[in-house]
């Protein structure tokens, strides 16, 4: 079996019309249509509610890899509750919606690559099962979750409107316990971006290896290649985090010290593809 | 055990203070805090994608209780995608969104009671339990199933705009079997209201008796009476609709014959309780 | 719309032929077919987890409704996890595994009816919608949850066989948050029932009302009437029990202030319908 | 970063107690207890319900990577549902039964690697993220699905018993849609093992490249290795497979030709690691 170019000019598993099953990713069949994923580019379009934290600045550094430094703001954190829709450079998913959706539960952690700022995402969770292992060809440490945050409304009474006082909350549940729960409280609109959720993200790739062999990858540090970033205009006001429950040791050294800004926003972009960092 | 006037004016299972358990519903607990559900009023928050169809009028009619007549557009009928938010008087659901939002899918059929317009719903789907509950509660045949539908969106390439174009879609799951999918795509916009959309709805009342008694209740005729109704500007256009698999007879003699318009809106409305019909 | 009597001699909501949808529950429909409930008897098959605990008997005797006393064993209680199938008389749900199955977990607290010794659950949850919606039929105060429960092994290293030493563990999540736990290490084979899995349900049946009427019933304190009892050797040893999160109040009352002994067996019974204690 | 021997003498992503965060898998965490999935080995004990077919022996052999061959008996293929509980070598897992349970639903193809019977899996669904993960670690490609399967029963009448005529069902839903039924109806207790499930998997290790690279690796065709097999007593008769909906294409065309037996048993193995068959 040997490696080709595949289909959008990546590499595919094998060769279409070669001597084997083909495709982006398992499962391989004879034409590569039964890819669970399909290739980069990808859409997204999300509604966020994120809170800005202080997590202790040595819990941080411990989640940093070689090659990230804590920089200029050691402690500055974000949680990020968001509804996605995405779909494939040619939008098939989108007649779906049973697909082209999910929710996600993430934290990041303010860094440096040679002094350019960026985000470190120790621990995310989605509720769909191909944004889970799409996380893990990018080196984003996505596992499974239950995620519910509010929804903002424009008419009736079930919901908050996006307007001073308006309140959004999120909550994310792990195994059958709940773990975070978030609220933000907003007070004016504004064109000013959260800093974390404006940053390139810094991810490691790394996959368990099944059989020993000479041409093992290393753990390699890249960076998310995003374009046709969109914001919305964003929702600020005040945020408040909890860890609550499930989830010990390593997962706590991360838990807020002190709540800063909460922001609510619609948010789009493409992921294009990954960049090395360092090997 | 006696019956009393409980909370909100409405009757409890038993009273409060009282020498029993007690609540609104199910559970019955010393304090009534324990209760399923909450009474009404219940506030709600939708966004709603829904296709306008025509239905074989004699089916139709089939479905109707007496005192209901098929009116004077019989074979009208609608079917209906929306993702809710609820709340009770109190709002104190809102904080808590896996617990106040849920999906619904619906089908309308236009009819009359006394000359007057009117919607029956001989089915409906919702995928959580408390909705589906106050759905018998009110006479509306609510079972569960899974249900998807289309978010618009406003940033980002992974979804369509409130724009001309913009493509909607809606699925239905019940059992593991896709039932129904619609999809709309919008043309304009309009303030001109889906007409089995703002119409009373009227269901009956009827709970499997579990041991034979002489105040039995019979099956009753009532309407929901709601208020605080708002709509957003109405997006229009066509409609499109299909019955798939999973659910045979009954259920398949309201399948489209035509489909028609299709809409896509947000809705708000207070749901304060029942009148009755007739008895 | 009249009374009638439905299939197997029990009332349904109108008359097949008649001038109106039919079914023993809601939906109704032409045939009666779409009914989401079919009438008694109803056959389960299951497989238990269960802890005898010790409450504190005022706050049983608080949900104790007017006619049924603590009894000889005040504070006497039980939690309960269960698996099930279930089906109807003709065995039509059994091809579909994914309608036929459903988890459970429930409290039992020891009482008295006229000084026959019987068992009342002041709560119960389900994971599917269909036995919720016939536990408020029976007036048995099911709720949604989810409810995993430990599977005896024959074969293999993942899990305990039913043997001496056998651990078993079962677990409650509420709206995302982990309510219960339990757990048993079995270290003997008995054909000793447990007390509380033995004496029959007192429930009191209890629906709100949606229009005010002269006929409304009234809470009605009933009896399940059960055949055809089937128990499997009983595995019996040391059970632990805890109320995690999740839940406050009334339902906390009833924590457990001491464990006792723990049980595993399977259980088969005929739920025949129910008989009225009182009026 | 550089790679070093992890725990249990299987490479982590990094050193403990050196630089950066480690782990077996993402997430990487400061010590490593963070990673989504443990190390091999992984024991698994399941309930496996299983039915013998025919598929086209040409649509067969284009799902075979180079090196697998059709083998003496092209075109004998299987559709195999097991309910499984799962856990490491230490049994953590196991006291948390939402955690060690999963679904799944496979089909395999009958091949042979140099002259060696052995089974090619060209699609599998698990209904947990965590078996779905460690499925792509071996090379087995697994997705997500909605898996339900009969119980047989010992007491009561909702369920068939390991008996002659017993009938046991199962199910498969992908995306919301039905995808496939099966059935046995068992006929009589054999020793004599299901061939395809007594071969070894021969597995094809791919996963998307993110960053281009010198060392990225190429697909290569693995077998897993397993210790510690038991089957249990099992129950064979007749086997009946439909592919119903919702997947089309290359999946479709290993739809059944011919049915063949049915399979009813338990399973017991330890997955202890994969070898390398050919690069």
């Amino acid at each position: 079996m040997t490696s080709s170019i595949g289909i959008h000019g990546r590499p595919s598993a094998a060769e279409p019309g070669g001597t084997g099953p083909v495709g982006y990713s398992l499962p391989l069949s004879p034409t590569g249509e039964s890819a669970m994923l399909t290739p980069p580019p990808w859409h997204f379009s999300g509604e966020v509610i994120m809170v800005d934290y202080r997590v202790d600045p040595d819990a941080a550094r411990r989640f940093l890899p070689p090659g990230l430094e804590p920089g200029a703001d050691p402690g500055a954190a974000a949680a990020v509750f968001a509804t996605w829709q995405w779909c494939s450079q040619d939008g098939a998913e989108l007649t779906e919606p049973g697909r082209c959706q999910f929710g996600e539960f993430l934290i990041l952690l303010s860094c440096e690559f040679e002094g350019r700022p960026m985000a470190r995402c120790p621990y995310a969770w989605v509720d769909q099962a191909v944004p889970m292992m799409r996380g893990w060809v990018q080196g984003m440490p996505k596992q499974f979750g239950t995620i519910h945050q509010s929804r903002p409304v424009t008419v009736g009474r079930a919901g908050s409107r996006l307007a001073p006082g308006g309140r959004f909350d999120g909550a994310l549940t792990v195994h059958g316990r709940r773990v975070v729960e978030a609220s933000v409280t907003v007070e004016r609109s504004t064109d000013q971006r959260p800093v974390l959720h404006d940053v390139p993200l810094a991810h490691t790739l790394a996959f368990p290896e099944w059989v020993t062999s000479g041409d093992r990858p290393r753990p390699k540090l890249v960076a998310s290649e995003v374009s046709d970033v969109e914001f919305s205009t964003i929702w600020t006001g005040s945020g408040d985090l909890a860890f609550i429950d499930g989830l010990e040791g390593d997962f706590r050294t991360l838990a807020p010290l002190e709540t800063g800004a909460g922001h609510v926003f619609s948010y789009g972009e493409t992921l294009q593809g990954g960049r090395l960092l360092s090997d």
